[in-house]
């Protein structure tokens, strides 16, 4: 992929397809006082841009595409897989202040929880902090206790786009997803294996290797 | 800007301009065992993509410019201004307790300290919860006491770029930076007035936003 600031002769040619369209290549170089010859390169340059479309015979047709479709297509096509970090997850048995405690050591800001492996909750720093100044003992309550529950958890696969990873932590209100493996432990029963996750931070860094790739 | 898939025949060029420079256009055409006519429109993209740069009576050369060029000079555009977001600010005074409660109401993860309107400091979510584990009263302590202090805060300006913005809070492990204005106070004392942030959220939501721009 290639990108290409648009010539002025280029901008005229898009204005006349899109108010006369279908129209021949001939109509368009009697517009602009052209030859055929000349506007070779420019319908060139338009048609494999994919922003005219030309049918033999008919002639050249605006498709609307506009600039900011490769970064779209750029952005849709990296995978969670491509960027996912390590989770964090603890039993469900631990408690309130050990899960703060590995918070704080693992410097994140939500944390997995299991249960034989097997994806049961998610606690947040935001859970922890309302939680801490209720004046309960933090030594006294599991995590269990306060976290969201399955299937209440936002979940991502991994052959998923990070472009969804990042609409679900929009639209849920969320900093982390947990990239998660389907297992079918009986044919009732779904459980889902935590192989990663993202975070606002896996975009936030996406974002700005994007920025820098050169 | 426009966006194209190169054909195999100008794949062909690049390489043969690669291996040659400089190379007259009726060279390539020899190579290719091809009309200098036909050459014409892959060799117009190629230079109006800035892939190859045509040199009179010398002829062309490979640039080495890449794919993902579009996507960065796009993302380098955009300002903080461009996004910035309304921020939540609260005085020196205010105990840790009523802080933490705007922190809920205000759903943010960060609030930003102020004196006379001016940032003094910045306290996050992490920050609140270290201080609640503690046992401390939360209603005695004012936020003055656990901020984080002028001028140990990482801020930015509105004209700079939102990639800057990412860097810093990916650098600097923080979660939102203020977005400030530069007020000389005197002339040896310059203050700063908050007018917006730049979060992990607002990089995310950006993110999603030029994903879906079709």
């Amino acid at each position: 992929m290639i990108n290409i600031q648009l010539s002025e002769r280029q901008e005229k040619i898009i204005d006349i397809v899109k108010n006369d369209q279908p129209i021949t290549g001939e109509a368009i170089a009697r517009h602009l006082k052209l030859t055929r010859a000349t506007l070779r390169p420019d319908l060139a340059i338009l048609t494999m841009s994919g922003i005219l479309d030309a049918r033999p015979k008919v002639g050249y047709f605006y498709t609307g595409k506009t600039a900011l479709s490769f970064v779209s297509e750029k952005i849709k096509k990296i995978k969670v897989s491509d960027v996912k970090s390590i989770p964090v997850a603890i039993d469900e048995e631990t408690s309130l202040y050990d899960a703060i405690v590995t918070l704080f050591l693992e410097d994140v800001s939500s944390i997995f929880v299991t249960s034989d492996g097997y994806l049961t909750g998610v606690v947040s720093r935001k859970d922890f902090l309302k939680n801490a100044i209720g004046g309960m003992d933090l030594n006294m309550i599991p995590v269990g206790v306060i976290m969201t529950r399955m299937p209440n958890i936002i979940t991502i696969a991994p052959e998923e786009s990070v472009l969804n990873a990042a609409i679900k932590l929009i639209d849920h209100e969320v900093d982390c997803i947990p990239v998660v493996e389907e297992v079918e432990v009986n044919k009732k029963e779904k459980k889902y294996k935590v192989i990663g996750k993202v975070s606002k931070t896996t975009i936030t860094r996406l974002f700005v290797e994007l920025g820098e790739s050169d």
